[in-house]
């Protein structure tokens, strides 16, 4: 267990420098993020301009790397790697944490060799491994070795995760100690391990084949009789989670249990890692941004770069919905004789088309949030089905009734009234059922059920809706009523 | 500081007892929330049927209240109190706390009173709080008188804050010190202040008028010379939220600066409580479900209850979307002379809903996840509203263009092809202005910008829309090909 002997870079992640290294210098208030343009921002991008370093590193060591990371995005791409030259290697670490990737690799791709691998030594190693996965194979290998041998296998275990697994998420910076100490053993190791944690989340205890044993707060280990062995004071039933469990499974455990970190552990029930509860609050972030997109088929970096990379990113999908849209031209092509024998059907086509529309993307955003929050459990995705089914049925029933009441208060004209009233009722119980389905079946075959965004199931129910209205009105305008 | 002082009733709520009271016997593998019909679950259902309270509390005591929390929700309604009343007051507390608001004042309402109130005096004073607020007032009063002076004191105090506000998700359970105490004597204070506490989030120090000076971790306290005063080690700029701050920004500052917790703290500076990082998790959930829901205009409660409650939910939104969709038909109507001379036009009115529909959607999602995640911030609306149109203008050229082709090509009609294509053009244009305008203005006049949820905006664009079509057919097709 690397991390249960004393080398002097035990560090956790993100860990609460936070409470204190904050932007402002007077007594608490309001946190930094309020001001637009506090007049350090100015100050220090003054110094950057400048080149002034020793002042740039004076303003900078106020700061919180959060800050520093806003600061460092808000500046042109050319002068973000100046500043971070000037700050020591451990808070240039902690900046470059908080940047996108894109913005990482640009970084250390401008900054020199020897720099770039004393700000990596001093990251995370997590995050080294999501930053070198982002980079150029060749320059990847090159600053790998440029790590210390034991950072550098840390990291080269965690490349081989998925990213949006618990392996991919866990850092390895954790404090295990064996089960065999004391509690003040315990405590003395802590004060050696870990020089640079602020918080340790919990203690972990394994016996000698690094297999966890159990778990220690360590207040726990303040209030133990300083000779009593961990071993006994220890929880030995732990929440965990295997490495490829998905991140956003992981996050829902953290959650409902509540944790500060969970371990990530092996078959044989070896400590791989932790995953803490700050990554889980990204993931949750990130995981929320993610359906909202796909759901309304927003690509997701259309929130950012120009306008031309904004419309170009969101183009594709716009062009291939119309071209959905364009079959429901050829579907109503197809009936010109109905329609020009009962040109008021034509005036009900978007009614139906958006009715449908809106039950499918309720139903859609009701499987898709009940899926992500786990109340859908995999397995009952037939209950959901056959409930989601009754549901569309008592809603055919009354807008089916609703909408021949007001087209007849309307127009006056019965037929076409039961023609748009049965079409909303066949329309709402389709719209229902592919509603659901969609993303009941991509969850079965573990595809992110968001990717059934809300235009494309209601495309679809465009095209089968217009049909649907057309076929009834051809049948009971002139089949049944001659 | 009613939290400096030692009470032996000090406790953080959802503190990690988490990681060690988990429903499973064997060594550490996979969280307990894979099985849906693990033996623990069927045995203590049968306990709790069978009346036999001696088994069922054996079995209680090895599970964590999470997953207690989950059993009890799947009993039914009559059977749910009566496992809670075999419980510990303490333990049958941390279950109460993880049950919806509706369950919890179900189950009081049955408790009797006394036990009713031991469980109360146990749970955390933000979480009674949220419970008697949810309560018929006669019904809370009465519970109120059960509680000590002070929970009482504290519990009222809580009352006064607004649920989705800092001072409403604060918990009044948190450690603070005077800062003229040595490091020794903290430990020692800490020692008899939380012995309930799992996890000391922070120690917050604070003068004798009890303002926030600095705050310190509990290793910087272990690892400091035992004389030292703790004035000398804290860090003294501290991240601070007022009582008034929405939830939603809370967890942003939470999520931002990597914090466990974040103290509230008032005008002077004196610390009313913390938020912790659970319940921002809790908070982020919520926000994201919400932020879904609204923009698919789905009612919140349409993921539980009977089909026949479901469909209730849903359908005042349906009528009311179905209503504007019959101005569309009345429009269309209004244009009746210009249909009957061209027919073709019925073809493509799905066709320019949809695409307008898809454009407003996407303009919408990014503006409402941008301001949730705060990537938008207060006071840069015009900047995002000039954007988008920009964005809107490149759309608007390219869709204008290609559904002309397309129209062209399908139909064979230059007339109809140009008509299309123009409202195209027209219609994307109005379609991202209004996307963007409405989330912004509703956020500029502090209403949570997701309720102008997608299907209100595409039925607006579909009136306009249809209008606009129409009125250029008339325009193009008859003033100038005359």
């Amino acid at each position: 267990m690397a991390q249960s002997e004393g080398n002097g870079q035990q560090r956790h992640r993100n860990a609460p420098a936070a409470p204190a290294q904050q932007g402002r210098r007077n007594p608490p208030a309001r946190p930094a993020t309020a001001g637009a343009a506090a007049p350090w921002q100015e100050q220090l991008a003054r110094a950057v301009q400048d080149g002034d370093g020793a002042a740039a590193g004076r303003l900078a060591g106020e700061l919180h790397p959060a800050d520093l990371a806003e600061f460092v995005l808000s500046q042109e791409p050319a002068l973000r790697a100046r500043l971070l030259g000037w700050l020591p290697p451990e808070q240039a670490a902690l900046v470059v944490e908080e940047l996108p990737a894109p913005v990482q690799s640009e970084i250390l791709a401008v900054l020199d060799r020897q720099r770039a691998g004393a700000v990596l030594e001093e990251m995370s190693s997590d995050e080294v491994a999501d930053l070198l996965g982002e980079l150029p194979p060749q320059r990847a290998v090159d600053l790998l070795r440029l790590l210390r041998d034991r950072e550098a296998a840390d990291v080269r275990s965690l490349l081989a995760y998925l990213d949006d697994t618990a392996g991919g998420l866990m850092t390895t910076e954790f404090v295990a100690l064996q089960d065999d100490l004391t509690a003040a053993e315990a405590i003395d190791a802590l004060r050696r391990l870990a020089p640079d944690a602020e918080t340790i989340y919990y203690v972990y205890v394994v016996d000698r084949e690094e297999r966890l044993q159990g778990v220690l707060s360590l207040r726990e280990l303040i209030v133990a009789p300083p000779d009593t062995p961990i071993r006994r004071i220890m929880r030995t039933r732990v929440v965990t989670v295997p490495p490829d469990m998905d991140q956003e499974e992981v996050a829902r455990v953290v959650a409902k249990y509540d944790l500060l970190a969970v371990p990530v552990v092996d078959a044989e029930g070896r400590i791989l890692g932790i995953v803490t509860v700050d990554d889980v609050v990204d993931v949750l972030e990130e995981e929320a941004s993610e359906d909202i997109y796909r759901l309304t088929a927003t690509p997701e970096g259309a929130a950012a770069g120009t306008s031309w990379l904004r419309a170009r990113l969101r183009l594709p999908w716009l062009v291939g919905l119309l071209l959905g849209e364009l079959v429901v031209a050829k579907v109503i092509q197809g009936f010109e004789g109905t329609l020009e024998r009962v040109a008021e059907l034509a005036y009900f086509i978007p009614l139906l088309a958006a009715t449908a529309g809106n039950v499918g993307t309720q139903s859609l955003a009701t499987a898709v949030r009940g899926l992500a929050t786990g109340e859908i459990e995999r397995g009952e995705a037939l209950g959901v089905l056959g409930r989601e089914l009754q549901v569309g049925l008592l809603l055919a029933l009354v807008l089916a009734l609703t909408s021949t009441g007001l087209v007849y208060a309307v127009l006056g004209n019965g037929a076409v009234a039961v023609t748009v009233g049965t079409a909303m009722g066949l329309n709402t119980l389709v719209a229902a059922a592919i509603g659901v389905v969609v993303p009941l079946a991509l969850h079965g075959l573990r595809v992110d059920p968001a990717v059934a965004s809300g235009p494309f199931v209601t495309t679809t129910l465009d095209v089968v809706g217009t049909l649907v209205y057309f076929l009834t009105a051809t049948w009971l305008l002139f089949r049944v009523a001659g």
